[in-house]
C-alpha cells in the first residue's frame, strides 16, 4: 500500500513520515501539500501562548488529556525558539513527548523556530495542514512568549489562549508584550500563588474596555479570565468548556469563516514570497559577487541601497 | 540651510525629521539612506534584551546617564512589540522619553514593531543608520523578550546584553527562550532579591561550557555575569567597564569587522527581499483576483500551492 493511502487510512507512521517530509521541504513537498489540501479544513486550531515559565506545556498536556478522554484526536505542534546556534530541542520536550504519546490519537511535534526569518511561518503552517488533512479533531499550537511568532499564531488559530502567572509581571508589562489583543481566553495559571487575585482583577479591568467595544458591535465575546492550576489539574474542565463556547461563538457569528479566509489569503501571499525569495537568492548567486560588494561597502565605496537596486536590475527582477 | 546640511551640522530637529522620514518610508527615503551611508560605521551598537519585566528600560536609562556623564552622545531605539491592533506606544515610554531628553546629546526613539513581518528589521535598521550617520557615539537598541526580534538584534549589535531577574524563571526556561547564545554579557538585575545568587550560579555553570569552547579557539571571551540593581544605580559602573572591555576585545580580534561584514551582507539581502515583496504585491494585484481565489480555496476547488505557482507564472516572476 502506498504511503499516501496509508496516510488516508490514518496510519500514524505515514503521518510522521509526511510531517518530516514537509519539514525538510523535500523535493515535491508542495505537490504533496496541494494533493492533501482538499482534505483540510476540519481541524479546530487552538493557540496557546504566554511568557516563558508560565506553564504553557503543562497546561497543554492537561488539556490534551481532557480532549483525549472525550475521544477527540489531537495534534500538538510545540514551537520552540531554539537558538540557531545549537539547533536542537531540549531534553524536557523529549520526556514530555513520551508521556503524551502513550495517549491514543495524540501526535506531538516539537519544532525549533531556528531563527530563520519567518521561523514559525515557514513550516509550522504546513505541519498544521498535514495534521488537519490526517483528520485530527483538534490541533494545539503552543509557542513561547513574545513577538512575531504570536502574531503568526493568531493568524493560524481559531481560539487563542494567553497564559499568565502571578509572576509574569504587572499588567503594563503584559500589555507591552502585546499579548493582550491576540487572546480570546485569558488563563491565569498557578492561581494558588500570591498575587493571582490581583492579576485576575487587573486583567478584568483591562478587558472591560474591549468587552464594552464588543457589546457595541453585535459579536460580543466576553473575553473570559479563567484561573487554573495546571500541575494540579484544577480548572481544566472550565477552561475546556470556555474553549467550546468560543468555538460555537465564532462558528455562529461567521467569524470562523472570516478567519479561514484571512488564513488562506495570507497563505497564498506567503507562498509566493517564499518562492520569490528562493528565486532571488539563486539569481543573486548567479549575477552578484556578494563578497566583493561587502568589501566595497565596508570601505565606503558602495552602499547596500545602491547595490541592491543594481543587482535587482541585472537579475531582471525589476 | 537645507535639512541635509542641518543634519550634517548635528541639528537634532533635522535628525528627528529624517528619522520620521525613514520610518514612514517616504518617497526617496532609500536615496537619502544611500546618501548618508558613507557617514555611517562609527557608532558602537549595544543591544539590550531580556524577558518582559526584567527591567531593561531602567537599565538602559541608567547606562545612558553614565554614558552621558562621560560626554558620549547616545541614540536609543526602543522597540516595542506593540500590538498591530492598537498601533500606539504606551504611556510609560512617553514619560520615560521626557526624562532622558533632558540629557544633552541623547536621542530616544520608541518604535512599535507593529507585527509586520520582519517588524524590527523593516525600519529599525534604517533608524540605526540615521543615528550612526548623525554621529552618535553609541546606539542602544532595547527590545523585549523572545524570538525573531532578538536574532535581529544580534545581527545589528556589537555588544549584546541579556538581562535576567531572579523572577525570570529557572535556567531551563531561560535557555528555552534562546537568549543564552546571543549574549556577550549577562546581567542579573534586581540582584538584591531572593534567588539572585542561585541565578548567578546557574548562569555561570551554564556558561562554563561556552567559556571552555572559547578557550579552545583563541578568541576567548569570558561571558561575564554582572549583578546590578538598576533602580538603585548599583553595578552600572562595572557593567559599563565590561561593555568597554568587550568593545576592545572584539576590535582587537577582528570580530567587529567580521560582524560588520555579516551586517552588510544581510542588509543587502534584506533590501532585495523587501523590494521583491513590493514588486510581488503590485503584480499580484495586477494579475490575480485574490478574493475569488480565496473563495475557491475555501470551497475546496483550488489550493494555495497551485494558486501561488500559477500566479507567479502569469506575473512573469517565475
Amino acid at each position: 500500500m502506498s504511503f499516501f493511502k496509508r496516510f488516508k487510512n490514518k496510519d500514524p507512521v505515514a503521518l510522521s513520515k509526511f510531517i518530516t517530509f514537509v519539514e525538510n521541504q523535500s523535493k515535491d513537498y508542495q505537490k504533496f501539500l496541494s494533493r492533501i489540501y482538499p482534505l483540510t479544513g476540519n481541524a479546530y486550531r487552538i493557540g496557546i501562548t504566554g511568557p516563558p515559565g508560565s506553564g504553557k506545556s503543562t497546561l497543554t498536556d492537561k488539556l490534551v488529556k481532557k480532549l483525549s478522554s472525550e475521544d477527540k484526536s489531537v495534534g500538538i505542534v510545540a514551537v520552540d525558539p531554539t537558538s540557531p546556534f545549537t539547533g536542537g530541542a531540549l531534553l524536557g520536550d523529549r520526556i514530555r513527548m513520551q508521556t503524551l504519546l502513550s495517549l491514543k490519537d495524540v501526535f506531538i511535534r516539537s519544532m525549533a523556530s531556528r531563527g530563520c526569518s519567518g521561523g514559525l511561518a515557514k513550516t509550522t503552517k504546513e505541519v498544521i495542514l498535514v495534521l488537519d488533512a490526517f483528520g485530527k479533531d483538534y490541533i494545539i499550537i503552543e509557542t513561547v512568549g513574545v513577538g512575531q511568532v504570536e502574531l503568526d499564531v493568531v493568524d493560524n488559530c481559531d481560539t487563542t489562549l494567553v497564559v499568565f502567572t502571578p509572576e509574569s509581571g504587572d499588567a503594563i508589562q503584559t500589555m507591552k508584550a502585546g499579548l493582550m489583543e491576540i487572546a480570546d481566553i485569558f488563563v491565569v495559571n498557578k492561581s494558588d500563588r500570591e498575587g493571582a487575585t490581583r492579576l485576575v482583577c487587573e486583567l478584568d479591568s483591562f478587558l472591560d474596555l474591549r468587552r464594552e467595544k464588543g457589546k457595541a458591535s453585535k459579536d460580543g465575546w466576553g473575553f473570559p479570565v479563567i484561573s487554573v492550576q495546571a500541575t494540579h489539574n484544577v480548572g481544566i474542565d472550565s477552561l475546556w468548556e470556555k474553549i467550546k463556547q468560543h468555538k460555537k461563538f465564532i462558528q455562529d457569528n461567521g467569524i470562523l469563516e472570516a478567519k479561514r479566509k484571512v488564513q488562506i489569503r495570507s497563505e497564498i501571499k506567503r507562498l509566493m514570497e517564499n518562492r520569490i525569495k528562493e528565486i532571488t537568492e539563486k539569481r543573486v548567486d548567479e549575477y552578484m559577487d556578494i563578497e566583493e560588494t561587502v568589501k566595497k561597502v565596508l570601505a565606503g565605496e558602495d552602499d547596500p541601497y545602491s547595490a541592491s537596486e543594481r543587482f535587482l536590475k541585472v537579475a531582471k527582477l525589476l
